[in-house]
């Protein structure tokens, strides 16, 4: 008897479960859109999995519910904290208000308003700090050695992963459910959290799925990384309206699973990405935001590779503002 | 033993659970989408059922293939004629195309060029007409004389209403098994298809709900309809931006069932209801269309009346260009 390939990796299905269980009636089981009429123009069948339908209106919610969820009692007592601009924050503030747990987010004083706005929303004590002169994990640290806080990591934590990976079983449910087999799966990748939970799922329970990261034309370290073997890092002057995509390189752990578990790394450029934020908005109704919309570019762009097949794009968040949004449409 | 009080409507629950079974894996069961985080804010719950991610991007297709389901074989080779400048002609155009029709929609020369394209991408044929010369019920009544073919009527069909109110069955459905007590039902209203549909399901299935109209303030005939207790028409010169809701008085059938079942009529102006835009994009991130928006914008209005209470809107459709949006949002 031969062992599952993916039987050794610092994820498995049984992780991701139990994380479903955890986040059962917490987070939303966002529905997976298709718009037939669409199919026929495409060439090709495409599913979005819609994530700014979830709670905090990205993904996010998942992986700090989880994390959150397996503190002991002394734990939560002490509190988390967390250093993000955007999505991470909201998810970790939602999470920690439902659970009943202290949260402080360390966050750019140039966040965008209505980001630390919604974060404060949820409860969190907002600890701003200035790009230019301070560093954030030097302030997130010293609030943690302070108050004994758990730092929550925004990807590279198997209890993040798993609960990242929660989208892709529901992605392999949903998919049986409708009769439906899916030839590939991509998702936004920023430091991989997301992508390598749904492939792990993927993996385990529809083994003939490829699975791939999508990235901005100018963030592409997880293509960059798999083709070379090792991780890579992004040019420091590097540019994109995907805010929530800007990670530096891969995460120790997502990249180990990253290179067993993906088919390879797309990119797609801001503009085509705009694009892509148009078509959602045109034909299914939902607003996504820029990282959000890079999967969904990437599918269009690779129109030839699909042909005739069935892709499911992870439509990871939609946290954008109006103008930005209108800027989109517009182009 | 006493009969229900709606047992000699004309249109029964069992109607709409027959209209369910056609539509089953035909019609998309849309999902009653809530942000725990506004209904703080509001001080009230708050659920839109999201028909903008409908199969077109509407409800009109659920009643239009519940009619067409139920034509004979010889009725079906004769075709189908309908006349509408917007939603109905796609739900018409998609349902035909799926159950193998031929379908002719007669247009107004000056629709939207993208509800015409929308309209022939389902395989319609499309006959324009000139407004301001011609008169398009005698266009269609020609074409089905002439062909035997079967007029599709917007609203005002047993059919249809029972197939508009699944919308109305999903909602009581989805609520239960969420553990959600349903207050109170606020439906858009031109016609009146939707909102008597899903009051008979309501009454049936949820008799504590109340179910209300929502119309724009210049074409509020239901809300005045309600009041007088006989149908009354709006003023030739209305003006709106809620293209989909410009009906000029309720449906015989459908005021026979709004008279019995709903408990009030609401309306919005133009500004509230780009407001409810707004906050579906950036609370929701649906998009939503005008027509579609009134029953939000009427929630938002009634926040003293709902504190406490939960309350469903029917977001009805999401067919919106980008121009018309962008503006809604800048607002």
């Amino acid at each position: 008897m031969t062992s599952s390939p993916a039987s050794d990796l610092p994820v498995t299905l049984a992780d991701i479960k139990a994380a479903a269980e955890r986040l059962r009636g917490k987070a939303i089981r966002t529905p997976l859109l298709n718009v037939p009429a669409l199919d026929d123009e495409l060439g090709f069948r495409l599913f979005i999995k819609a994530e700014p339908l979830q709670r905090t209106g990205s993904f996010k919610f998942r992986g700090a519910y989880n994390t959150m969820a397996l503190l002991d009692p002394e734990a939560r007592a002490r509190g988390v904290v967390a250093f993000s601009s955007g999505n991470h924050a909201q998810g970790v503030a939602a999470a920690a208000q439902l659970l009943g747990i202290r949260s402080t987010i360390v966050m750019p004083k140039d966040a965008p308003s209505i980001k630390i706005e919604n974060t404060r929303s949820y409860g969190a004590e907002v600890v701003l700090y200035d790009r230019d002169r301070e560093d954030r994990e030097a302030i997130a640290r010293r609030i943690a050695e302070d108050r004994g806080a758990t730092t929550v990591k925004p990807f590279d934590d198997v209890r993040i992963i798993a609960g990242q990976g929660t989208t892709g079983l529901e992605i392999a449910e949903q998919a049986a459910d409708a009769g439906v087999t899916v030839d590939a799966v991509i998702a936004n990748c920023s430091g991989g959290g997301l992508v390598t939970g749904c492939a792990v799922a993927l993996a385990a329970l529809s083994p003939t799925t490829e699975v791939y990261s999508s990235e901005p034309a100018e963030y592409d370290d997880m293509a960059r990384s798999l083709s070379a073997g090792t991780r890579q890092t992004n040019a420091p002057a590097s540019r994109s309206f995907c805010d929530a995509l800007l990670a530096p390189m891969p995460g120790e752990i997502t990249f180990s699973i990253a290179r067993r578990l993906l088919a390879g790394g797309f990119s797609a450029d801001d503009a085509a990405v705009a694009r892509a934020m148009a078509l959602a908005f045109e034909r299914f109704k939902l607003v996504i935001e820029p990282g959000g919309a890079v999967s969904l570019a990437c599918a269009l762009q690779q129109r030839d590779r699909f042909r005739g097949r069935t892709v499911v794009v992870v439509a990871s968040g939609g946290n954008v503002d109006r103008v930005t949004f209108a800027k989109a449409l517009a182009a």
